[in-house]
């Protein structure tokens, strides 16, 4: 049934096209439609200009049966998805009174301030057509979606914001596609997320895998965070959950705890969860990362639980007063080395009262370097009760990847410190 | 000529179709082709399947004449866009033996394990086709370019990779098209950024500008970073700048100082140079934005200029031991107040000794609301030898996007002291 349909989805937006913005909802849909077990065959983007829509949609309509056209739809003149698709079908517009009440009401709720045009233009919808509400009362608010059934070929008209689309996705278009599609096959995906091994020696150790896979298939990504093993299958809803797990396990027979985490899980929740259960706190002191592992770490909510705070000691000073590296040491070693490392993560420790200090001293960059010290050199130390440890990287990239690459780093050595000593 | 010329851009990926990427290539592409003066007619999505591959090539050489396709010039089986545009076109592959060479001398340099057959997969290019070499040298390294002219139409293949990409667009792509290019009408771009000024209300006070351009035009986008205004202007080259320049002039008479920076300028690196202009040094207490300030001033290169160090003080005894809060203040007033915001504030410029100091303490969420406290609550306040001050903000959105705007509205509070104390 929809299954074997084949889907596209059009971005409508000159915007796009003039490269201001990154089309993210598309990427979003096609996860979606992945989800759903719908073949998207094609994505395009096109132009706020009429003519040019209702050329794109006529062509796609001609190859596809599900149509998404996204952006478009807001109030303003350029504003021309809705008008030109319902020209294309030969849809008369019709203003439908009760959505124009809705959109009065609802805009002297906020205090915006809107034309009646611009009223009118939303609660003009199409003969026959359903309509999506939308929920989510952004600035304007007024937004609605719009579903066309054709011939046996769906339309469906969303909007650009991007908050606005997923509410009507999550809420309207998914409950729309689950209703007509039978229990067949489905597409999940599972990724995990490798730090510490780069992209090709991940092929490497599990190209047997990979190589004998047809489904569920085994791709790998390589990403900021890290190189992203994606396990997709395609199987009975009541079979694709195991599937992926059992090639899941064959992968993490080859890297074990290479593999620090999966799906939406980010190095600084696990690393989070792991302090949570073990009932520790952890404080911080970062130079040449400036503040980012502090930041990552406290995007975690719940995160006051265990971090307790951190210095970002980037002047020799700081370091001096507020973590009580002595200034001798500095001096003599130079701040960016092994024994400044510790000295701040036992300072950061210490002045945090936590179980775990880390310290980060480095060459960001582009500036910095010294004969001996290049660009990316970063010393990583870990206090805690029982031994401080320092690792040495020489990391690549720009100031804000070597930032970046500094923060991961300082939070796998975490990680893999809590992980082992919980065996202890 | 080629300013008269359509172009495409065709983005081969199915991780695209299956929203496993965000293709931000595309929207890169867009950028240059619009500084170029070339019209940007369509982008499309296609997977990684030699038929559809062709088929969409097929059709967009029928609409257009400038074909950009990005993604599927790698070694794997995957790849298939060379041989796919290559048959389409009916071209030969031929093993070209210098590039074989050099691809060689490169892997055994970086000492990458590459298989034979990858190498020649590389080295085969297309008859009469030009090739656009490779720069980078990332992982696998080998990737090349490759242009394709044919009856009057231009064909250029470019890996997926964005680092790739791009090193090759500016290097080999931009330069190609200049030469063909005559010294007509090019279209650029500037885009002024507003601070503390909501979209509708820039709408508002702009509006007779925005109403009266047809060239340039004015546009609004709201962004995370400030609401956007994007002046367009289609112009000879000799020209295109004074008509910017001169609706620039009249939007800054209309909005002053809420603008706080152009195109690629941050308020991090805009509120770098006032320090520096100035000679002022900073110092940063961060409490609810968890370090996010400090990761953003630190991002700019320069920064250990200005920037001496700050306190992540997330537990109260941080705020009190590091920062010198007084206990009972606390206890009193709550630690989401203004007076700890002050004392953070004055603290942070004491311990840095610095010249500035910005306190920031809230509720970032999605816990921690108390009655009279909401999620969103966010007290800043700059402390300097003269004067201590504190504003009182509530922020809408999600922790991370209250984390955020904590930092951008501190950023602009530095930025309008610097700006204002400066005519003192």
């Amino acid at each position: 049934m929809y299954q074997d349909k084949r889907a596209e989805i059009i971005s409508v937006g000159t915007e796009i096209l003039l490269g201001q913005i990154v089309d993210t909802n598309s990427a979003y849909l096609a996860r979606k439609l992945a989800l759903l077990g719908i073949n998207l065959f094609r994505k395009t983007v096109v132009g706020d200009n009429a003519e040019r829509i209702k050329e794109t949609v006529g062509e796609a309509l001609k190859r596809s049966d599900i149509l998404i056209l996204t952006g478009g739809l807001g109030p303003t003149q350029d504003d021309l998805t809705k008008e030109a698709v319902s020209e294309l079908l030969g849809k008369k517009l019709l203003l439908n009174k009760k959505i124009a009440e809705q959109i009065q009401n609802k805009i002297s709720h906020y205090h915006h301030r809107i034309s009646k045009e611009a009223v009118f233009k939303q609660a003009m919808i199409p003969l026959s057509a359903a309509v999506i509400p939308n929920r989510v009362g952004t600035a304007p608010g007024i937004i609605l979606g719009i579903i066309f059934e054709e011939n046996k070929k769906t339309i469906i008209l969303l909007p650009g914001v991007p908050e606005e689309l997923k509410v009507m996705v999550e809420e309207e278009v998914v409950p729309y596609f689950l209703a007509k599609i039978p229990q067949k096959e489905v597409i999940k995906s599972r990724i995990l997320k490798v730090w510490g091994m780069g992209e090709s020696e991940v092929e490497r150790t599990i190209s047997c895998i990979m190589d004998e896979q047809l489904n569920p298939t085994v791709a790998l990504l390589a990403k900021r965070e890290g190189t992203c093993i994606r396990i997709t299958a395609k199987f009975t809803p009541a079979k694709v959950d195991e599937e992926i797990k059992r090639v899941e396990n064959k992968i993490r027979e080859k890297l074990g705890n290479y593999i620090y985490g999966v799906d939406g899980q980010t190095m600084e929740s696990v690393v989070g969860s792991l302090l949570k259960k073990r009932g520790l706190t952890l404080s911080l002191a970062e130079s040449c990362s400036g503040g980012l592992l502090s930041h990552r770490v406290t995007n975690v909510p719940g995160s006051s639980d265990y971090y307790l705070g951190g210095v970002v000691s980037y002047s020799n000073e700081v370091k001096c007063s507020l973590l009580g590296v002595p200034e001798k040491l500095i001096r003599e070693k130079g701040a960016v080395s092994e024994e400044v490392a510790k000295g701040m993560a036992k300072g950061a420790r210490k002045v945090g009262k936590a179980h775990l200090g880390i310290g980060i001293t480095g060459i960001a960059g582009p500036g910095g370097e010294t004969s001996d010290k290049p660009v990316g050199l970063v010393y990583i130390a870990l206090s805690s009760d029982k031994e401080d440890v320092c690792k040495r990287f020489i990391f690549s990239g720009g100031r804000e990847m070597i930032k970046w690459r500094a923060s991961q780093s300082a939070l796998n050595m975490l990680r893999e410190y809590l992980a082992t000593d919980l065996h202890r």
